[in-house]
């Protein structure tokens, strides 16, 4: 058994980490954690997730002693905190034998610059980063396994980079054709605050950070070509549906299409290769990530479509799948019953 | 043509109000204004509320030499306001020649220690409410032709007395058995702020207020009998579905129950008597009020349920139709197209 | 291990009930079922349930053989029918060592007057209405326990009398004014079939079934009095919120009603006594029942909400909680993890 | 005052167009239809859309010698009908005096192979097809005004053409690149019928007709270049979002965009030029199409937004549009008031 500790539990990817460390059978809980000035602090967790009532926890105001003995004390850590929270902490985190799950961004890329423009800081911790290991399951298994910290993914880029990896892998994508990702969340992508952007009045389909969205410079960093990514608002509660165009390579076929993404994902308990374009619900509350495509061979045009839970497979649940990998567990221990 | 003005038309009762002035033969718009530390203050309408994108107005921000010359200057003004606003301004406005539809809680009740008990706070203003006339449309009108001051009936009330009135009028009711309403309304309801409370994700049907709401008091005053109204929140925009559980006194038939309605709204063109229980959607950005009950003979209890759009009859639509009595129109005019 | 099977694995319950048997340690999946002439006889259920596209397992069209080795071969037959299939079948699927939980409405009632008045067909299995245990898990496990047949409690009669049988077995209610009973289910309830009434443009809350639900005859039959039930539709996919009103006796306090269900809730992993009144994802997806409640002393009227997730606790992890009693299990085996 | 007829009556559709006629200053409604075999046929158009509740007119059963009298009695006669329908009956309907708008697909395109491979009908009515004009109300307007028959676009058209007619007609598009178009209808889109596809349960955002939907070719026909048309469904009641990525010339400035943009839309007022991404909610309900742009001046690449009711600018109120411009009066009249 590994003890685990949650840092930032009164968000909603800290919510679902306590439910997945719950039914993990090799995971223990040792600790929820917020901020030190929260309202929400010595709250019982029930009383902020309605879910979680029959839950025996407490959110602990975090500090620097409490984040200290952590670093030595457990085994895993979850960083479900802001970018700049991550950012901050890391070092005394990592100062002992626990390994770091960071939920943020903070550690996501290797270029310090791109902090600076998308994410509003300055990047000051060159070591950490150094050592981060970007947290994409399928594909970095062999680092992760190895890692000290892990960036674990956005939820956007989990789900594009998913559908085109094996496409950008196999060398199949048109370099002068720039892939376009339109991808919809549901509002617990935005987070747990009280906002007019997000209340229920107001919320309704719409495009937002067009051309200048954080993931985008994710995305393209772990797919090595530029893209077009448009996020939009939904609806809706919980998941994320990627739709991804692009253009093959003149004369690829369906068939190499269909390969490609059955030797991606051959053995792959988390993602899905389905037989019809997936839905949101399919994989809502799941950590799966669900895939299907189809080819226009007289065009060589090509939809991809991927449906994620943000905050599972988007967060939670592919940080859990880290932790397998690092525990040397089936992936999927924990988390497909 | 009348003149009419709209203070607080940055929540969605004043964006209604908007919309119906805009579309009634009779009004003018003349000013939309909002508080004077309001953050919305000298903004177009159109970017609060993306429906009036195509509406010239911008909101000014109001002051007490504005309040003053609106008070002489148009022929109504709409109070679309918090309860403190409309209390403290009402001398003001009621200064001139214009009279004014009040649609908060501030003047809808005689007894003002209903008001330190549910409202929060001390009621000052005893000659506005002796003035003050309620605006139930459809029961009220005589009284509401002569007002300087209507006070536009709550939404929760607005459905519960449309359905209970023609049964206490008629002295059906079994009086050692309370009426029960359940309503559910959508989240325009909240107002438009931000707030955990009507967050998208935390949105989830549930009751609140229980036993202790303020439109308690409201629906007994008009009534005339206690009552146990349980208010909740539902996951849609727009609109009530109140529930009402009656005891009738024995012996009292389906026919008489049908002929107590029918006789009660025989003329009145919002009110629609329907065949089949009424849901949301029917009413939904309309004006209208649909009812529809059932009596079970053998036990004498029967349910009758009442719908309306809780921004539209349940506050906007039912202040035109007040301004439609005063100004001796059919009650309809702007509203039923 | 046991070995289960499931018939009606097309419909919403009949899937919950495969994710439910995954997901229990000590239960083994033989077996998903339809009727011989479904559309869906032979399809992969993934294809049908997107949610169970990792799951291997093939829609088998049910045969009079079939029938007659389950009752034999396996140790607990789920039947999410309709409640003529279950009616006609039970004899035969009750011929050998099997245990059967029933999820229709067929063996839910003593008297057999109620199937033709409110199921509209005419009662058959005298011998196996006998034998039926309602399987409301939380009041009568003793009997459950020994029991061949269950039928497992309907999804609104579920939610009802949690709330109200603490009141009813602690003689706490006044028998003059008769239990107001307001439901909101979510579309879930209706079934997986293609209707206009539950069609995405259609739904939208209403009430439906006024004093003449076939539940409330289940629920004046296991609570001991008569009750008046209204159930609505509400716009959302699962869950149902019960909000009931009693008048209690005269003197009753607050105390002794928290008391009711604090002795009668104490030790049921699955109820959970709330310090707020419930909404509806606070269960859904979960097995639990959501109690809280508050009195208004002076008038002796109590209000008490109960939410559950229709599709699990208002049938398939009822139906598990039935099996782990059955088997001697804790209650919660497999369904809080 | 012009008279006015409306075939299809018992669909969405159908209902849109009986709301907007009888909110028109200069239509009268005169006569609603349904097909001769319809389930609804003779009742109360209230009894199939409850918002209609205070309307009084009745569904007809539709006959040959009804569909002749038609022709030569009203001035307009809408075809809310199936693409069958329309392409039978129009021959008969355009044989007197009446002038008939078509929103079905049946004459929307000259190409009529198109009708075999997309719509699954060969089509017979070359006459009528000759005679048709495309109603695309800002495009075609002058020979919308000489037309006998309009072909009304689709919604999907509707929102997609109107974000690229200004692009294309300006040469700005870099012919190299596909424009691709991402969008998400509500569920109204489907048309008011029973089907497991659009009940409410299984609504849930997910792509469809992916390569292959006939508005593809609709699409392509009035812009003159191909496009990659992926439509979704989405899980609210009327609206599309229509998200489009372009790539533009080389050189092309955000002025150029923009300018091409006020320079298409500067005097048509059913065009919103909005300062933000438009969201659903901003046009349901309304007969606007709302556009914004953004232009990334380094890739070449931009997106566009287009928000449309379906339902409205997507059908009817597009087809009122068309009255208005063969009846000469203000574009917008009847539709913002």
């Amino acid at each position: 058994m590994y003890n685990v500790s949650i840092i930032g539990a009164s968000g909603y990817t800290g919510a679902q980490l306590v439910e997945l460390v719950q039914q993990h059978p090799e995971l223990t809980l040792s600790g929820t954690y917020v901020s030190s000035n929260s309202a929400d602090a010595n709250k019982p967790i029930g009383e902020l997730h309605g879910k979680l009532a029959h839950v025996d926890a407490t959110l602990i105001p975090i500090s620097d002693s409490i984040l200290e003995s952590l670093a030595h004390d457990v085994d895993f850590i979850f960083l479900a905190t802001p970018h700049e929270a991550s950012h901050d902490w890391m070092p005394l985190l990592t100062s002992g034998s626990a390994k770091v799950l960071d939920l943020s961004g903070a550690f996501r890329l290797k270029d310090t610059e791109v902090f600076e423009a998308f994410y509003g800081f300055s990047h000051k911790q060159q070591a950490s980063l150094d050592n981060a290991v970007y947290g994409l399951a399928e594909w970095y298994s062999s680092s992760i396994e190895q890692a000290k910290i892990i960036a674990v993914p956005g939820c956007y880029p989990t789900a594009s980079l998913s559908a085109l990896k094996p496409l950008g892998e196999n060398n199949l994508l048109d370099s002068a054709v720039r892939p376009v990702i339109n991808a919809v969340s549901g509002v617990s992508g935005a987070g747990r605050k009280a906002s007019l952007t997000t209340s229920f009045f107001e919320v309704s389909l719409h495009a937002y950070g067009v051309l200048g969205h954080r993931h985008t410079p994710e995305i393209e960093a772990y797919l090595g070509t530029p893209v077009i990514f448009t996020p939009h608002l939904g609806n809706f509660k919980r998941g994320i549906l990627a739709t991804v165009t692009v253009k093959l390579k003149s004369g690829v076929t369906q068939e190499q299409l269909d390969e490609a993404y059955k030797a991606a994902y051959a053995d792959k308990s988390i993602v899905r290769l389905r037989s019809s374009f997936p839905k949101i619900d399919d994989v809502a509350h799941t950590p799966f990530v669900d895939l299907y495509w189809k080819l226009d061979e007289s065009s060589g045009y090509a939809v991809v479509t991927s449906a994620i839970d943000n905050v599972m497979k988007g967060a939670a649940s592919q940080a859990i799948q880290c932790v397998n990998i690092m525990t040397k567990q089936p992936i999927e221990t924990g988390l497909v019953l």
